[in-house]
């Protein structure tokens, strides 16, 4: 009989491991979801928000008529209630069904930090394809945004909506922008570029309350009343557990279910060989720190789905310890980062020592050279987390640099790194060597 | 006595190794040029012809003032006769000088094919900034130019001046575009963007005769005459040594001057202590396939001269074997290339697997998405040569892959390397990841 696989989650784990089975074994596969939509990108939200994608089905990479067509049984507006590890069925609101293997693929869901007055109208999420809906039919050119939290989707919708003119305000406990990823110096180009669009940056800043009757009024933070039609909670997410929990699967110290690197799920310490779990509600471990982590971006997404296809298939692939770089748009600016920050660093006992450089995308007499900032962190001499900002050529770069850091670069590897070159695209020498000779001078007690 | 460097060539690597001795030696710095300018971007001058640039002085990197200001010894339009190795002085229009070090960075010289008719006026070279101001006073709107020779250059060359609205024919022996660089199928999308740009392409095609009284008239090539007013030759450079040669120097099969890694020049097979070279009169090693190169390159220029630098410094640095990545701008794409190609491959006797891909350098759905076209080359299971081709992102992956080249990257290391994503700047998964797997497929005869 042919084997069964269940799904639970229609987003980029469930949807790529589902057409992945679809096109390379002959399992049976079924898919369930809460939502009304099958995989999109979460990503493209504020960029349609700001008007350059011009609706949110844009977004959906494939509609449920492809996934139906390809023979998976997909029940969307399903919950999942229960997981019978024992039996082997997955009780849901469309009925009881059997699986062989399981894939629990929940995702995540936003964290709404406990203000007064968070629950009020007018105060949103960002997170779902209806969240973007929700905001677009709400907000109008007169709108007063507050956006509660300044890492990447945050700073994403903040410049999205004052590139369309809405008048913005973003507020963050941290001080700083992105603190999750980009060091203090690094972060206060991106601050200092939202300021100049026109939004107002809070950072350090805690939100007191939120005020109104039942739509959102007025926003108390720093000591301050700020008016406020509409609130974006952008403040963390975290993982979608509820289900796997009670069903006895382990859940980690980062709130994600326990995986190996087959990203296999364990009951009570031991890993069962038909249950797997990928995506946001999934934890995983940090190459540098060895740390358990939740990887929360789309490529990562990806990357797992495709080795829990390749193991349901039969083959014995690994996710390795994850460096998670990403990128994040700002205007005209781009932030990116991969592996540590320098804050991480420092709670994990890391030494780090650091070299930086300012630099242009192209030749300095090229017409709309950009500048570019690069910052390296190195642990004895080893390459271990990098961050780039520019208007261009950012994420590029830190690919390159995640590749470095995967591979064990050391600083002399990194100055022997040879750049292309051609006026209207580089520099002669492209300013990553200077950031690396800036750590080399460093470590030789030089500068 | 304070100890006196002679250089002959005020190039990238003349002034830069001067500049680098006055900065952190105390020794005497005498530079030697027949050119009439000090260091300038040779790269820049097709895009000064375009118009982008406003004029060429824009290229030059420093003017003579700022060297003489350092304290460098600066003769200009001074040609050196002679090198007296045994006494060591240099014999030059300007004198004798005596000298304790010399570094020879006398550049090259362009390739002007043995054609009949390849001296009448209106043919012209590409090479210095003099060349460049002689092409600009000579050009004019209603101008038919021919390019001969399609290598980077001349595909340079030909798009800024197809852009100002200028007549051009391109006219490559091979039988196909950038063919040092590129392998044909990457070099037909180069190939067929000139011929979109309004550019006749002519590859496989030899130039008979250029025709005329004095001047230029016509051009037989292809069985064809073809009206011609300027003919700019960009048949490749050879390296300026006679001067070094007849010094009793060592010059080796590429024409260059033979160097040891720490850019030594031999005589009679013996490294000079004193003596260096460095640009492309110099011959270093190939990182693939461990043959004598000459690498032509302003970054490589600019690595040399730090070497030779630091090597006069005192600090024995090593210029290791070169894989010059390189990047080509025309029109609205770039192409770049580090590593061999499958052509050099074959010539050396290299099995080849290869991995390809398209994919775009943003999210499909989001405006200017540009097609991206990646091929990868492996020789067991190591990656020896990449290629790229895009609107955007091209010089910055190049420079991922030559990093990953340089470290001796294997299909697997970059099979695990995580690139970012976020909708302006990225696909999800990097199309460079789909090239990798498309090789790893082909190694285990899957695809």
């Amino acid at each position: 009989m042919t084997k069964k696989v269940a799904i639970i989650g229609a987003g980029a784990v469930g949807m790529t491991v589902a057409t992945y089975l679809k096109r390379h074994t002959d399992y049976d596969v079924l898919v369930f979801s809460s939502d009304t939509h099958t995989a999109y990108s979460q990503c493209g939200i504020p960029f349609v928000l700001e008007g350059i994608i011009s609706d949110f089905p844009d977004l959906v990479i494939s509609p449920p008529d492809t996934f139906i067509e390809m023979g998976i049984d997909l029940h969307l507006n399903t919950k999942v209630r229960q997981i019978d590890a024992g039996s082997k069925k997955v009780m849901s609101d469309s009925g009881v069904f059997e699986y062989d293997h399981l894939l629990i693929a929940t995702g995540s869901t936003p964290f709404i930090p406990p203000i007064p007055g968070i629950d009020l109208g007018g105060v949103f999420t960002l997170h779902t394809l209806s969240d973007g809906m929700d905001i677009e039919a709400a907000i109008n050119n007169n709108s007063k945004v507050v956006v509660i939290g300044a890492n990447g989707i945050g700073i994403e919708v903040a410049a999205s909506l004052a590139r369309r003119g809405t008048d913005i305000t973003l507020i963050e406990n941290l001080p700083q922008v992105l603190p999750l990823t980009l060091d203090p110096d690094m972060a206060s180009f991106i601050g200092q570029h939202l300021i100049s669009m026109g939004i107002r940056v809070m950072t350090g800043t805690s939100v007191d309350s939120v005020n109104g009757q039942q739509r959102v009024e007025s926003v108390s933070a720093g000591g301050e009343t700020l008016p406020a039609d509409i609130i974006i909670v952008t403040s963390g997410l975290k993982p979608l557990t509820s289900v796997a929990r009670e069903a006895g699967y382990d859940i980690g110290p980062t709130g994600g279910i326990v995986t190996d690197e087959r990203l296999r799920v364990s009951m009570n310490g031991e890993f069962q060989d038909n249950v797997y779990s990928g995506g946001e509600c999934t934890q995983v471990f940090d190459l540098i720190t060895g740390s358990p982590v939740i990887s929360r971006l789309g490529s990562a997404a990806r990357r797992m789905a495709r080795v829990i296809g390749e193991n349901l298939a039969g083959k014995e692939t690994i996710y390795p310890p994850t460096l998670s770089p990403g990128v994040v748009v700002a205007g005209h600016l781009v932030a990116g980062s991969v592996g540590i920050t320098s804050h991480t660093a420092k709670v994990h006992g890391i030494n780090i020592i650091s070299g930086s450089s300012k630099g242009y995308t192209r030749a300095g007499y090229y017409p709309g050279a950009k500048p570019l900032f690069i910052k390296l962190l190195f642990s004895k001499k080893r390459l271990v987390g990098a961050q780039v900002v520019s208007g261009e050529g950012v994420k590029e770069r830190i690919d390159a640099l995640s590749l470095a850091i995967g591979m064990g670069a050391k600083v002399d590897d990194l100055l022997g790194w040879e750049t292309s070159y051609s006026p209207p695209v580089a520099m002669v020498i492209d300013p990553v060597t200077f950031a690396v000779e800036d750590a080399k001078n460093k470590m030789e007690g030089i500068a």
